[in-house]
């Protein structure tokens, strides 16, 4: 048996990445995560290619697109191996605006209460686009995949890759692949251009409603699978635990792997400290839920959370399961000398809303953090 | 959940109204309002027909088997009348395990914080049975229902009326109706026996995952519609709202009709001011969340929510969705004369939580309320 080669000290395995957006905040270089700054998030319903949320776990993978192929593989020894240009070609495009939100999201919050592994997202780690691609289920049935009953996983592995040679990887129930009303496809389009390097070139998954974790980028290979994938960040990863629970007493076997996310919401202005003119004061942010669950209302208090009003919802601009975030605004009389603290808290279409406090949701990954979101403000004089 | 406008001087319309288990805590008499104690609750994973929990709207109606007649109807001006014979000849029956919950369960927690308007329910306003009848899609398909896009709806209509003959009536998406993955079912059995006359006799919808409201009892009529079910039930009344919005604010309008309801727990043992001995202490309870969502971890405290511990679930019975409450418990040791605030919260499989405290959910109906379970205890020396 033989270790991996450690990586030679005179190649740097991200020499290759993509240049960046300046506007971004960048939480790690190597590999690059990196969110855009909250005023900039709310400023489009789309999100810009350039400023949408990146969340890289290895380094980003060089594809000629010519030479790529997809290999799809389904129980009874049937595979495919697919082109961009059959991809493109053997199936009709599907389009979905949807959110993703990075698991992380707003995890600085949580270690203020008390410390956790991971990078400090601040509310950022989320954004939204149109996505166009193939429908996961037409690729599926094109490989050969009959009617299956039990449990079983479409396994994706990245062609991004460790020192070691290990691959990122992630999967999904097979039920929400196959679903039509899911719409998980195999993107090759985000916001009507190519993927972006960052974003997966040339072919990513996009599972709505689902943690970014699962929608895996410069996707190497599909695979149906009776188990979940055997990936760290599916076993030992991307899990919810007991605020209890630490690094000694984890059991990573004990939750299952995060796939839709609770509700979420955040403010995106003004900013906390800010200093805010008297009168008319603007409050703006994002909600949104996990599932295709709809944001129903969002409530912002000027007070901390003892009395609440309603914001105001900008229409959304599609019928059907809510795969993307609404963003919102409440105008409010503020007067001269105040100290506010700005709440707000979402509730989705299944009536289930934002947990006060982190206390109870706290857990060692810092993952789920999705309190009411709180900004303390001044109102100058 | 209003009540019923005052029945003649002459007659009385709950005259008719069957006898009922003596160990039901009863909220209101006319209409039948009534819950198990809690620790019958917990006592089986299947609640006992007789202790089941019964809301009623209205008086109990007669039923005569043999001249019922369900009436279906579908666009396109086609309809079905069957008999129960019919109904169970025809169709295949189909079982499924549910929890069904009042959307006022634990109203009593909400009104302590401000006063509600609703019946005062404690926390055993949820119960469990397995249910057995024809699947509704079943049904509609056979009354000639065809492909549907767009917005519809299927309207219930019950047989219990008021004084002025407006019956008891709820409606939900078309959608919902149609997928067999959402189990719903015009059941004519609970826990294997003849639907009891409280719960349904001889029909009654079961809506798996959504708010009890939309199962209606003594179903007279099933009607595919493009608009949601005209009832006041439906329009003007199982909503949530801000909690600053007051009898003179309300609009009904602006809220969607509570469907799939948010994650559920409370304690059933001990009980609030309970005095429990010193030595090992055992905590029971229930858990629940709509939409079929697992119930994936009870996190019990001791201490009022500041650490926590993880309750053990009773095993699932059957796998794919929880349409039925996870039981758990926790046994702790307790030091003689210590005061306790027990809590329990659960996290369903979106990983969505109960809210610590009923300020931020609180709402003029006092429905949906599902803050942290808090129940004092003492330890005896
Ligand atoms: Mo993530
Ligand atoms: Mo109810």
């Amino acid at each position: 048996e033989e270790a991996a080669p450690p990586p030679a000290d005179t190649e740097d395995p991200f020499a290759g990445d993509p240049p960046r957006h300046p506007a971004l905040r960048v939480n790690s270089q190597k590999p690059f995560n990196a969110e855009p700054p909250p005023e900039l998030l709310t400023q489009s319903f789309l999100t810009p290619n350039e400023l949408f949320f990146t969340r890289n776990h290895l380094p980003v993978p060089s594809v000629e697109p010519g030479s790529y192929r997809l290999l799809v593989e389904v129980p009874g020894g049937r595979s495919l191996s697919l082109s961009l240009a059959e991809l493109r070609r053997r199936f009709p495009k599907h389009e979905v605006t949807a959110t993703l939100q990075c698991a992380g999201n707003r995890r600085s919050e949580m270690s203020r209460v008390r410390p956790v592994k991971g990078l400090s997202w601040d509310i950022g780690a989320i954004s939204t686009a149109r996505w166009g691609g193939a429908r996961l289920r037409d690729v599926l049935l094109a490989a050969g995949l009959g009617d299956k009953s039990g449990e079983w996983h479409v396994c994706f592995e990245g062609l991004d890759k460790d020192a070691s040679g290990t691959r990122y990887g992630a999967s999904i129930p097979l039920e929400r692949a196959m679903s039509p009303q899911a719409e998980v496809i195999l993107a090759y389009e985000m916001n009507g251009q190519e993927l972006p390097r960052d974003h997966g070139f040339p072919l990513r998954v996009v599972v709505p409603g689902v943690v970014g974790a699962r929608s895996v980028k410069w996707l190497r290979s599909v695979a149906v699978s009776p188990a979940e994938s055997p990936s760290h960040w599916q076993q030992n990863d991307y899990k919810g635990f007991c605020p209890s629970v630490d690094w000694d007493s984890v059991d990573f076997r004990a939750a299952p792997a995060i796939q839709e996310l609770p509700v979420q919401s955040a403010i995106t202005e003004p900013r906390p400290g800010a200093a805010v003119p008297a009168g008319e004061l603007t409050v703006k942010g994002y909600a949104w839920s996990g599932g295709g669950r709809e944001v129903i209302r969002v409530d912002v208090s000027l007070d901390g959370g003892r009395t609440w009003r309603e914001a105001e919802l900008c229409p959304r601009p599609e019928r059907g399961r809510a795969w993307a975030w609404a963003l919102w605004e409440l105008r409010a009389p503020v007067a001269a000398g105040a100290r506010l603290e700005l709440v707000c808290k979402a509730v989705d279409r299944s009536y289930n809303g934002q947990p006060e406090g982190v206390g109870g949701i706290w857990n060692l990954r810092g993952v789920l953090s999705n309190a009411w979101h709180r900004v303390p403000v001044t109102v100058t004089r």
